[in-house]
């Protein structure tokens, strides 16, 4: 079988797997594509091809990064993703974008500016879109970085824009979590931050360049008070405040050699791995709800007992409950 | 059946649909907690509790806010739910809260910005917790606001923390979208906001006081003309722009007849109505989901396959194709 697309000519999963595997970004874009539809075919195709990658177990590192907006994420990613390719590392971005499903665009703008990036080779970049697909982000966001981790790349850095409920999605999906903020942050952020700083293994004060030197300097000693009361994001692993100039490129070294502790110490007490485990065993039921979903809407019974109770249930004749009834009743599953 | 709560009195579905509609709070508050339970026995409560209320149809108008953090939404609701308790409405406000899965405190200081409202009988304060039970953020709101409509409040406010996907879910669940600026909103924002000013039917540049009132007219200004290029959120109705200042409780009373003229300019063309049978379509293929997942994950041939293909999956002796057929195909359905 075959993965049609309007425009460009079809790739058999074989032609994928292997485009993958070679590390080709279009045939790489085209898989992530593919494992996003929520098509009923296009799912057991995406199920086979990511089946076939099971078997590629490599040394990755997934790091999730947040922070608000005008925290300077763009530019973090930039310099960051600039220094670990510098050092040999090859680097893909997925951008977890909430807007992405209104206007598309917002998020293209954001990546221009990470022009370093962009142009490089060993980088690679793509969004997910937060909304429209079975299963969501969390389902999404795996599977894009399984197909790039298959794909060569050794560092995954998932930046959620915004702040809310994907930052709580996204630290289940990575290794480490990494909280940007910025020196001086408003008494209205306060509220925020709190439970979002639960959720970080490190925390970063960008933005300690020129006149902000000081402030950040005080924010990191506020931070390293407050994070002493505080439940670890990790267990075994004490979250650390650091502070850094993403535009000055500086502090990118020590960011880096922090994420290298983190996984030396979860990997000896064997956190690590059981966080992976715990996310995939998330990950097989988010896609068997998927799947169970998918297969029930798709049935021509349940679309029947659907259409025909659901004017019944909007002029009130039948409740909510009968009406779920009704049409659960109808799907004889084989 | 009665819905047991550890440490209260069982009410009967009976007690708490008398209690609801006679607009006791803590019946209304219960009644909330029982839908939002993801336990299979309270759904199918729920669902029975729901049903009774379907056949109270009055006149209400639920009103989605939403803003970045610090845009002063708190005050906002503060004086705007004053205003209109002023005129005599019952008010629901409904906060829709990223952080309440982890920290649980967040909102609740919030809340107590809230002085006024939470001191007043004819208004009724209500988190909705964005993680954890089944049917998310999109079904707890809808059946908390229709709750509220059933206990006689006239208008129900749902507010939005942070930027993201919540915006995009809560604008499926209300009549009108209220979107509240800052006077000065820096340029890092401007990727964010026009996917959110698609959404809104109405612009709100708060802090319109003191030295900020000159920057707020510009402002609008500014958003008058951007919208001017913008698909409106709801046809028949032109996304319209305003300032104001809740500190002050400045602008209320023209916010609430900008509200007015969008039910009538609506409701005459249709619109209002086919939004909200849309609204319930949806929700009834929310609650089959997950009543459809709740059911599926709490069946015991499911369960015992699960368990036996999950280690297999794991060890990467199964694919996720076939650990999804095996569970699936576990499941026999009466």
């Amino acid at each position: 079988m075959t993965f049609p697309s309007a425009k460009r000519p079809s790739l058999s999963i074989e032609q994928l797997v292997q485009g993958v595997l070679e590390g080709d970004r279009t045939a790489l874009g085209r898989a992530i594509t593919l494992v996003e539809s929520s098509h009923l075919d296009h799912m057991e195709l995406a199920g086979e091809l990511l089946g076939r990658f099971v078997s590629v177990p490599r040394n990755t590192v997934r790091i999730g990064i947040t922070g608000v907006p005008g925290v300077g994420k763009s530019t973090f990613i930039e310099a960051f993703g600039s220094y670990l390719l510098s050092i040999g590392k090859k680097v893909a971005v997925i951008a977890v974008d909430p807007s992405s499903s209104i206007s598309g665009g917002s998020i293209l703008g954001d990546k221009t500016r990470m022009e370093t990036l962009v142009r490089n080779r060993d980088c690679f970049i793509r969004p997910v879109p937060s909304k429209g697909a079975l299963g969501g982000v969390a389902a999404n966001t795996t599977e894009t970085i399984l197909l790039c981790e298959a794909a060569g790349f050794d560092v995954v850095l998932v930046e959620t824009v915004g702040v809310g409920q994907n930052e709580v999605t996204v630290r289940d999906l990575v290794d480490f979590f990494l909280l940007l903020m910025l020196p001086n942050a408003g008494d209205n952020l306060q509220g925020m931050k709190r439970g979002i700083m639960e959720l970080a293994d490190h925390i970063l004060i960008n933005k300690a360049d020129g006149e902000n030197r000081m402030s950040a300097d005080a924010a990191r000693n506020e931070y390293q008070q407050s994070i002493e009361f505080m439940r670890a994001a990790t267990s075994g692993w004490k979250t650390s405040v650091d502070v850094c100039s993403a535009l000055e490129h500086s502090g990118m070294e020590t960011a880096w050699a922090v994420v290298q502790q983190f996984v030396e110490a979860t990997t000896s007490r064997g956190t690590f791995t059981d966080r992976r485990q715990k996310q995939q065993r998330q990950w097989l039921r988010l896609r068997l709800a998927s799947q169970l979903q998918a297969r029930f809407f798709a049935d021509d019974n349940v679309k029947q007992a659907l259409s025909a109770t659901e004017d019944a249930f909007l002029s009130g004749k039948t409740t909510l409950v009968e009406a779920i009834q009704t049409i659960l009743a109808a799907w004889k599953t084989e």
